[in-house]
């Protein structure tokens, strides 16, 4: 079985350590957002195909959600101590390990997708990670300056995130350089040539949105033979993790988990959505997904463990067979 | 007194320390040597500029002699978990925090000056530290290729003397770029407006020299009103520290204090020195540098704590007054 996911960070990577041993023959691809990356000192940084790497190859902190296991701060030390900006952004020194080998292959004029791949191979991941572009592509947010009010300032999406912790009035969100951008290498084929494509509980604005941006994936998704099973990030009318109610009503979505399964539609309507998972806490939108034309299931979709998110990987499976007969 | 010192790594560092020490009120300028930069994963790095900076900023690591006190190794551990080469270049985590903050400033269109200028004000150095040009120069090591016999490579300096341990048979040594470089703002003044300029027991070949080489520098050394006092890098006929021996050979230099003296010439015979100080061990050099019109002084030249290397500074201010009489 071929699967396809659209993955975000931390909630994509939940997902897929239970996907993983929920089939542990499939033949996976994950097509990562690379909206979120960013250039801190001249390196290059991509946090979420980082986050997945990380995760899956158990090298990650699984406390902070974030970066390395058994990580030390001393280069960031020094860049506070040279009173260089900005030091806002975590950078581990060991995450500067990965960043180094990146900068190093890019400078050599590889693409994101080989250096994905020679990064990847030293963490044996179970299944094929891949950019959704190798162009560079930037979410920026347009928010009410703190500073000055009645005027907007343009900030890099993580400066948005770590920095100001999602606190300012996003105005506007962007994505840099998308129009011109295309999609990876292998990035059509794995959505054309699934038999499940899975949206997983990842950020629906500012994860998913970069990818099916990429000008030709959201008509690859919507063109795809395979059945398209979403998750909802929204339980009980809150996200799991992150900031998403931030950045839902800036888009005009409702924070809910009705919200986002009718902001990514039905492909019955033009939309993306075959199937879609909400918690057994959102089970009152069911009906409403349903009259969308979106085959929905409550089912428990708190990842706290591996063996939890196993059962959602499998409720997953069992929704897209279901939606297939 | 106006002082400007010709300034290789750590034999400079550590003259510097007494120089420092025995006229806290002179004004120092400190050319460094930016040969030795390599650019490792894309950063740029620069090995002599940190030695001196790191060194009289109490940052260093004195037992090592490169590198930062308290360092940790984490970032270079996980590049060679990469399985990325080179690794053999010992890059410490705070160490890295220099190099992302040069690598920032240098991507934003800073030069090195500019950039040098901006680390230095943490270290609040006692002096003035420059690069000798803000082109790119790589000294470059021609060695016979140890894989075919026959054949010859061509290596960085770093590479030649970090990973190979000097240890391969030099057939040639070669500043690429110095041609096109020039000198850096500020050094032509430093030299033209010293009131003595200083050689420290530096690398003549690979440290001192790539400096002369910058088109412009020789000549307004030979050309300046002040004394050019050196210190003989070779005590008792060996290094007293790296690895110059396998270096002056490749020159043509006899590997003695006579030998580096008799290397850098008499002004009164366009060369570039009026006095040059021996070990007491070397007091057997003093009649022959004499004899070609080089003003020379056998004194105890081993620095190996700070009180030593305040003596070794005044005895070249001594000379450098004697000589100026």
């Amino acid at each position: 079985m071929r699967i396809t996911l659209l993955a975000g960070g931390i909630g994509a990577a939940r997902f897929l350590r239970g996907l993983v041993a929920a089939t542990p023959e499939a033949d996976i691809t994950v097509i990562g957002n690379t909206g979120d990356d960013l250039t801190l000192y001249g390196l290059r940084v991509s946090p979420d195909l980082d986050t997945v790497m990380y995760t899956l190859g158990g090298g990650n902190d699984e406390a902070r959600g974030w970066g390395r296991a058994d990580e030390s701060w001393n280069a960031l030390a020094e860049v506070t101590a040279y009173g260089a900006t900005p030091s806002w952004f975590g950078l581990g020194d060991r995450d500067i390990g990965t960043h180094l080998v990146r900068n190093a292959l890019l400078s050599e004029g590889r693409t994101l997708t080989e250096v994905t791949q020679a990064l990847t191979q030293r963490w044996r991941l179970p299944f094929t990670l891949i950019p959704m572009t190798n162009d560079r592509v930037e979410t920026h947010v347009v928010v009410d300056d703190p500073d000055e009010p009645g005027k907007q300032r343009r900030l890099h999406f993580q400066e948005y995130w770590v920095r100001h912790h999602a606190e300012l009035a996003v105005a506007d969100i962007r994505f840099e350089g998308i129009e011109n951008s295309e999609p990876a290498p292998g990035v059509l084929e794995a959505i054309q040539n699934a038999d499940v494509i899975v949206f997983p509980p990842s950020n629906p604005v500012v994860s998913i949105g970069p990818i099916l941006a990429v000008p030709g994936i959201r008509d690859a998704v919507r063109n795809a033979h395979a059945p398209v099973i979403g998750l909802s990030p929204i339980v009980g009318g809150a996200v799991v993790r992150g900031m998403a109610d931030k950045l839902l009503p800036a888009i005009g979505v409702d924070t809910s988990a009705t919200g986002v399964a009718l902001h990514f539609g039905s492909r019955t309507d033009q939309g993306l959505l075959d199937g879609w998972l909400v918690d057994e806490q959102d089970a009152d939108a069911v009906e409403r997904v349903q009259a969308a034309g979106i085959a929905c299931r409550a089912r428990p979709l708190l990842m706290n463990d591996v063996p939890l998110a196993t059962d959602i990987a499998r409720a997953t499976l069992d929704l897209a067979a279901e939606v297939t007969k």
